[in-house]
C-alpha cells in the first residue's frame, strides 16, 4: 500500500524546532512534502501576498524529504504547494506547526499556523494545525508526538466535514500529566493590548504592542479550559463566518 | 445631543479615495476619528505586528478630523486607536473601508478591511466593513453613500449581537440600478490560484500569484449572488470559528 501524501507547513519558519518534530512524526507513516516560510511569520493571520512577488527555493534541511522554503506567508505556502509544487498530486492530509506558542481561543484569528490549515480546508483537503503552549524556541515537544500521529491517522481514516480544519493545542507539561483529549469550542477570551511608547535615538516616537490574555469564559467546554487543565484541546474550526442567528435577528428587526 | 463617536480605518491606506468617501459620510452625523494604515495593506487578513515596532503620526489629510496614520496592519490600527489614541473614550461605532474591491465570499478571510471590523467586534464595539466591487483607485463610490449612512445609523440604534461584525459589499453599478439590500450568508466560493513563474535579471526565479474567483454556490441566499444581481450584500460575520456540528460528529464517531 502506498504511503499517504502529507503536506507540512508552519508559521515559525522552516528552521524552527516545531516543524522538525512534525516532519519526523509524519515520516513514520507518510510521504512528506514541506513548503514552509523562509522566516518567522507569527501573527500573520490569513495574510496573503498581493502585489508583490514570491520566492521559492529547494531546501535540504530535512533528510530524505522534498522540502521548499517560501518568502510568503503560511497561506501563500499552502497555495504555492497545492498549485505549483504538488500540481497534479493531491495531498491526503495537510498539517501545520507545531507552533511555538498557544493558538487557543481568539488567537486562532491571528495565527499563521491555523491560516495554513484553513487555507488547506478551503482547497477541500483534511487539515490540522498543531500548537504547543510554550513560546520557547527550545520547547519540549516530546509529549506531543504520539498524540499527533494518532490524530493525523484518525483524520486520514475519517476525513473531516466540508469547510472544517482542526485547531489542536497541547499544554506544556510532561507526558504523564496529560489527562486526555477534549473536543471543544473556542474560548471567549481576548488580548488586552497596551502600547509601550518609546523614542528612537533621533527623537522619533514608536510603539511596542504588548498585552495580556484575558479569559471571559467561565465554562469547561472550551479550549483554554482544556489546556489549563492538562487536556489536549481539539477545536473544529469553520471558515464560513456567516452567523445564521444574526441573519435572522437583523432580517426581522432592522429597518433597512 | 452629542454626536456619536465613530472610529474609521481601512486597508487601502489613509490616502485612498474610499476612506475619504467614508469619512465624509460619517461626518454628516458623527464625530470622526481616523486611524488608518500609512500604506496599502490589502490581503493582510487578520495580521498583527508582533516582534516589530509601530509608528503612529498625526495626519491633517481630512479637514477638521482627528486623524492618524499608522505603520501597522488594519487590525493594529484598531488596537492602537482603542488602547492609545482614544484611551478612555469608547467609540459608538467602528467602520472600515470603503474598500476598493470585493470582499464577498471567502475574500472575507484575506480582507484587511474586515479584519479591522472584526477586531472592533472583539473589543465589543459595533462594527461594519464596507467594500465596493471595483478595484480601481478612481472607483465611483457615489451610489454607496446614502446606504452607508442608513446602515451606520441603524447599527448605532440597534447595536449588533455579541461577536458579530457586518460585511457589506456594494455592486459597481449606477445608483438607480440598485435593487435593494440583502441580508445573506457568505458564498461558497474560492480563489483558484495560478503561479506565474519568471526570472529576474540575475537569473533568480520568482513568482506572481494570480488566480480567478470560482463560485460553487448555486443558491440565491449568498453575498456573491446578491452583488451579481445588483443588491447590496450584508453578511453578519462571527469570529467564533467553532463548528458545533463538527464537534458532535467528531465526539461521537472518532476513536481518540
Amino acid at each position: 500500500m502506498s504511503k499517504p501524501l502529507i503536506l507540512i507547513s508552519n508559521d515559525d519558519g522552516i528552521t524552527s524546532k516545531g516543524i522538525r518534530v512534525l516532519v519526523e512524526a509524519m515520516q513514520t507513516f507518510g510521504e512528506v512534502v514541506v513548503v514552509a516560510p523562509d522566516s518567522p511569520q507569527s501573527g500573520m493571520g490569513h495574510a496573503i501576498t498581493i502585489g508583490d512577488t514570491l520566492k521559492l527555493e529547494k531546501s535540504d534541511i530535512f533528510d530524505g524529504v522534498d522540502a521548499y522554503e517560501c518568502s510568503g506567508t503560511p497561506a501563500d505556502c499552502v497555495k504555492i504547494a497545492k498549485h505549483y509544487v504538488l500540481k497534479d498530486r493531491k495531498p491526503d492530509l495537510v498539517v501545520s506547526g507545531i507552533n511555538h506558542g498557544s493558538n487557543t481561543s481568539i488567537s486562532v484569528l491571528y495565527s499563521g499556523t491555523m491560516s495554513a490549515a484553513i487555507e488547506a480546508a478551503l482547497e477541500g483537503l483534511p487539515a490540522i494545525g498543531f500548537s504547543l503552549c510554550d513560546y520557547s524556541s527550545e520547547a519540549d515537544f516530546s509529549h506531543t508526538v504520539s498524540h499527533i500521529i494518532k490524530l493525523a491517522k484518525e483524520t486520514l481514516k475519517r476525513g473531516l466535514p466540508k469547510g472544517i480544519a482542526l485547531n489542536v493545542n497541547f499544554p506544556a507539561i510532561q507526558k504523564e500529566e496529560i489527562k486526555g483529549l477534549k473536543i471543544c469550542k473556542q474560548a471567549d477570551a481576548k488580548w488586552q493590548e497596551e502600547f509601550d511608547e518609546r523614542h528612537d535615538p533621533y527623537g522619533r516616537r514608536y510603539f511596542w504592542m504588548a498585552g495580556e490574555f484575558v479569559n471571559f469564559d467561565k465554562g469547561t467546554d472550551n479550549d483554554q479550559w482544556a489546556v489549563d487543565n492538562n487536556y489536549i484541546s481539539v477545536v473544529p474550526c469553520q471558515y464560513d463566518l456567516s452567523s445564521k442567528s444574526a441573519m435572522e435577528t437583523i432580517s426581522k428587526e432592522w429597518e433597512l
